[in-house]
């Protein structure tokens, strides 16, 4: 397998928690963001994904895109460890989690949304910031009723491959952990785990100090 | 099951689409999107889904919200008629091309934040014009390799669910989807399917002609 990512895109960490989670190797082939407008619009990057964004999963031949298309993939075809609980509610909750950020978080202060409202004049860390917040706070009500250990229950799922990436890149919009009591708890059980240490953005080889 | 949605709701008119497709009965609760400032925003639908949005499905009194969580449930639960294919590349393509959707142009071009955009001072079509053009641009180039009948193959797939209610969407932005001809062609067939119908937005109680 192959991996196209960049270090800092929270998309592609979760993709690199679920395969070092999983134990599968891979060649990690860095796409760069941001040098000459961002590779990632380059015709090369272009083919493997019209959206031209990251991650793409290449297995054997063919290219898979969308963080949460790679993770039920990897899931449906390696599916222990697994990432997501056995029970029927507990693993919708775990998606609807997952979604939240997927869908309610990350796409309103990825980069390309970013630079569209600084584009507009407006100011774009504190349309990142009104976003960020309402979801994190959203989470923080629904992991008082699912969490354990973990976002819900006690073993990682997608919920929490999610968690991590969004709460570093909550960060760099001056957004403290901190204010979010159970997410931060999660986020430091999974600091723990040696998965989630390997995927973090600062340990990959296209990382900038 | 009871779902709590809103007639011209993307992500709702997806479960509808599902519920229909497998022929699950339910009842439909209307939360009015913009009637005095949105009842997704009062206590009652907070207490139901802390990111105040529909749709909810209410499942033996537990509720799930994120369409494509729930959409993972019903596939889940109830397996025929299936809206997932049963090859895993495949499973994988119809969910790239689901979040391409579910991630990639709805949640920029939701209420929430098409109201953001306008109290900036933003041109909130043009706006939600350019994330919808991106995405439908993208879907067309994959439709290419992946399209049968439908989007992925010859069957309808979240894919398909997602489409649909897009490509209304995008109507309401001033955007024809026969610029995006494989987008237009699958939209038509779906259409003369019985679920699809049925789903409707302009078919639900609480629509407004």
């Amino acid at each position: 397998m192959k991996l196209y990512g960049y270090w800092r895109s929270s998309a592609s960490w979760r993709v690199r928690i679920a395969l070092a989670f999983k134990g599968l190797a891979y060649e990690y082939v860095p796409v760069h963001l941001v040098k000459d407008g961002g590779e990632q619009h380059g015709a090369a990057h272009q083919r493997r994904n019209p959206m031209e964004q990251v991650p793409v999963l290449e297995v054997d031949g063919v290219r898979l895109a969308q963080s949460m298309a790679i993770l039920e993939y990897l899931e449906e075809t390696h599916p222990a460890p697994a990432l997501l609980p056995a029970a029927p509610f507990a693993r919708a909750k775990a998606r609807q989690l997952a979604e939240v950020i997927n869908a309610g978080i990350q796409p309103l202060q990825n980069l390309g949304v970013i630079q569209q409202v600084k584009a507009l004049g407006s100011d774009e860390k504190a349309w990142a910031a009104h976003w960020i917040r309402k979801g994190l706070a959203a989470l923080e009500v629904e992991a008082a009723e699912s969490a354990g250990r973990f976002l819900v229950g006690d073993a990682p799922s997608f919920a929490d491959v999610c968690l991590v990436p969004q709460l570093y890149a909550s960060r760099r919009f001056g957004i403290d952990p901190a204010d979010y009591p159970t997410l931060a708890r999660i986020e430091a059980t999974c600091a723990a785990l040696e998965p989630f240490a390997k995927a973090h953005a600062d340990a990959q080889p296209d990382a900038v100090a």
